[in-house]
């Protein structure tokens, strides 16, 4: 299953492949798609085409999407908020289906607790995805949206889905994990 | 010269399509958008194909749409921030030009006044458009912002490009009309 990560902004969007087989991962493309100059409508289209394109390129069979901080400026929170909703257009207009996770969750997912780092995060992406170097900052945190999914999303849904089939077998899933 | 105009928002979009032929304005069409239940993703999908639907339903010539307030609710100025992006998304994806104005700029406008009341502008919206009844509130809006952006839009524009040509034949413009 190909998994695309989204880490949204305005200024600048990242985007982050990865290839999940059973429980391994395995490092597929990230990067970032600038939009600095132009009008706001103009912006959204660079985001709405680049993310498109990406799509188009690795052909990701489901998306995950960092949700964003609500900003204590409310202009760049408005402004954030647009960025947003035009990397989801690209997303559903696809047909992907969309997860969503706070950055908290994907520091847990990631690295272990929701107080890590920039750094710790990008130092965690490049060891679980054995890359070379790290990657960016925004490129890390749409890997790690991705990652995230991959460890969290379908496998616990499944999971969840067949519980009450396993309760009437005698077992007991807590956590999407087997106990009892 | 066909305009479409739109009051963005997350349960309710407005749309509405004006013909414009030398000064006079004709009423071409206006509706909702309503994306009530489903994931945020879902809803702005909605909007999205919805945008996109009137688009190839009325071929406008260009679009205008409302700049939106800064709730006081944060959590809330994100969202309507992702169902406006959804809705330029629609209209750059057309390759429409987008014309953005404030609700002081519609109601200033259509009304004449920025303190107009929504009851003003849908009177307004009815006399202006010659309109049987008054549009719902959200339809008036739409309606309002498309007449701005006639009033106002490349008229000024057109004139403004053409000033100092005009200037060079000893007349003047100011605020798009000719003077001395």
């Amino acid at each position: 299953m190909k998994i695309l990560g989204i880490d949204p902004g305005l200024r600048t969007t990242g985007f982050g492949v990865i290839y999940k087989q059973g429980s391994k991962l395995t490092y597929i493309a990230s990067g970032t798609i600038k939009t600095v100059e132009g009008t706001l409508p103009e912006r959204l289209k660079t985001i709405l085409s680049g993310v498109t394109e990406i799509i188009q390129t690795y052909q990701p069979d489901c998306a995950a999407i960092e949700k964003v901080f609500v900003n204590v400026n409310p202009q760049s929170t408005l402004l954030l908020g647009q960025a947003r909703g035009a990397a989801i257009c690209a997303l559903v207009q696809a047909e992907l289906l969309v997860a969503e996770y706070t950055a908290l969750q994907v520091k847990q997912g990631v690295v272990g607790h929701g107080k890590a780092k920039k750094e710790q995060v990008q130092d965690m992406v490049q060891r679980l995805l054995s890359l070379s170097g790290a990657p960016s900052s925004d490129a890390a945190d749409a890997l790690g949206v991705a990652i995230c999914h991959a460890h969290s999303g379908d496998t616990l849904k499944t999971l969840g889905a067949i519980a009450p089939e396993l309760a009437k077998k005698g077992l007991r899933v807590r956590a999407g994990r087997l106990i009892g």
